[in-house]
């Protein structure tokens, strides 16, 4: 693959990305829980005596450093607590690893370090771990940080990838494109009437939310790098479903949909850093769409579409024209530096 | 501090790693838990009934990729694993994030994962998350990998930084200054009859055994940035203690003793990658060198000082002169990139 080398595109979150994770990575490194490729891991510990645990990790390399609606340091712990918060678990405590490049000024890092601190108490988590490594002038670009996480998933609560069934309703919590849209303007120096801001925000309140109403919740996945239309593909794949989506039902704020047109971009490959999408059984539709609707991150959830028997590993969009066509997975690299 | 902007040496573990720890990121991220900068973090979990768990932190920009005795990924499992068992946890699970720089051979990268791999299974912690990002060329310098870990501390172990009592030995599990030394020669490219070879390696089996002997271990640490001086200077200060130490009762490999003196280098203040410092009570100091030395990794274990009440914060060394003199922390940068 590749002739040999790395490639932007395997940091895509696209085909590349599951190619460098199912040829190189997994072969060595499998084991029956990191095998699942969830958003977060499900670890036993003894003596833990109720619920399981949930870890996850996720570095950022976003480029520019701050963008409106954010900076690297909000989304670094918004990203890991919505990892954990996708496989139902409740965030705790994370650990940071900063990796700096020499020269950085710290003004910058501390305003980073201020947004992280923020982000930490609106999630309710704490930071309990942290490492700190600088690099020559021209080794590295600014900052770059990882996050780690660890959380509590409750008793009864069975949240996955591979859990949705063929009848489940599947709901979006707001319009689709933002984060990844207000990047690239960002950094292609373009603007709009309508200034374009990052989605970025912690979902773990939401997620809380949405699990009191309804504790069956199958799926949640919030669709990062590679888009709606990677993540629907990637949850379709796990599940071994199908999946139908309305294209007429899929939030885009008219801001993205023209910066996108105007960036020869689609919104539903690109990057959200606040939007989770959820699988359910039907019965919950309605109690989750009020109480997704009532919370600051979910005002303008929507429902989708469906999980069907049919196409299993396949998303299919029904167009604003009337038609169906197959909504595949990204493939290489739209947009490098998103997260 | 230094004009405003990062430097190397806010990396190097010494005085200014301290500063911008303690004036830019502990007055926004402090909390109880953090506020203690152990090797790793003991939290709290409902419903955890025994114990409690430890969680820690590293990122690794080691340079070069490969070196004798190891490379960037045995290092990274190596160097979580150890900041664990060195609060007395039990390593078990680890997340890994690493981020490429694009161009990077695919055969490097799984040279690093088998490699990764391997240490785990010595170490015997899961990897069970993981991210991949890949940055421009030019951004970063092929491959940056985080590692995130938790374990578990047995109910009755009580290891800490801050716990170290005057009368304590302090005991050292082999010879100083191995790891930086490999790979300073590795990166001037110099050759010498006996090659260096990093002493990289997991060390939570060698904790294990003794705290098998010597549950009342007070103190572990494994002196890497900053070398075993530096270590000894952050434990004293944590304590409040004052730590005297012997010169000639500190091993030091003859071809590291010649490369340190060619290169200008003293191996009291270069990195280590698989030795670790103990202090416990007297009682317990023959059947810990026992356990040590029966050990594939404390083979060499000696016991080079005593912790002592007076002159609190400060470390003595009894030179092989027969005089007296303050062992400083490292200032500055000494060996930028050396982990």
């Amino acid at each position: 693959m590749s002739d040999g080398i790395v490639l932007l595109g395997h940091g895509s979150g696209g085909i590349l990305s599951q190619e460098l994770i199912q040829d190189l990575f997994m072969p060595h490194l499998t084991n029956e829980t990191l095998g699942g490729l969830e958003d977060a891991a499900l670890i036993s510990l003894d003596g833990l005596a109720v619920g399981s645990l949930a870890m996850s990790t996720d570095s950022f390399v976003v480029k520019p450093l701050f963008f409106p609606g954010g900076d690297i340091g909000k989304l670094a712990v918004c990203g890991t607590v919505n990892d954990l918060a996708m496989r139902g678990a409740r965030p705790l405590y994370l650990s940071v690893g900063f990796i700096l490049e020499e020269g950085l000024p710290l003004a910058d890092l501390e305003r980073i370090v201020v947004s992280m601190a923020a982000a930490a108490s609106e999630a309710g988590v704490q930071i309990v771990a942290g490492d700190t490594k600088v690099v020559e002038r021209g080794s590295g670009d600014g900052v770059f940080i990882n996050t780690a996480g660890i959380g509590v998933v409750e008793p009864g609560i069975r949240v996955s990838a591979a859990n949705a069934q063929p009848g489940d309703v599947v709901l979006l919590s707001g319009a689709v494109g933002d984060h990844g849209l207000a990047i690239m303007t960002r950094r292609e120096g373009l603007r709009f009437e309508t200034p374009l801001e990052s989605d970025c925000a912690p979902l773990n309140g939401l997620v809380d939310n949405m699990l009191g109403v309804c504790p069956e919740i199958r799926v949640l996945r919030d669709p990062t790098r590679g888009g709606l239309a990677t993540a629907l593909n990637e949850l379709a794949e796990a599940s071994g479903v199908g999946i139908s989506v309305g294209e007429a039902d899929i939030p885009v704020h008219p801001a993205v949909a023209a910066a996108s047109e105007l960036l020869g971009l689609d919104p539903l490959y690109v990057a959200n850093e606040g939007k989770l999408i959820v699988m359910a059984p039907e019965a919950c539709a309605d109690d989750l769409l009020e109480v997704m609707r009532a919370h600051p991150y979910g005002r303008e959830a929507a429902c989708i579409g469906r999980v069907t028997a049919d196409r299993p590993g396949r998303v299919i969009l029904e167009t604003t024209l009337g038609t169906r066509r197959l909504l595949d997975m990204l493939s290489g690299e739209q947009l490098p530096r998103i997260c």
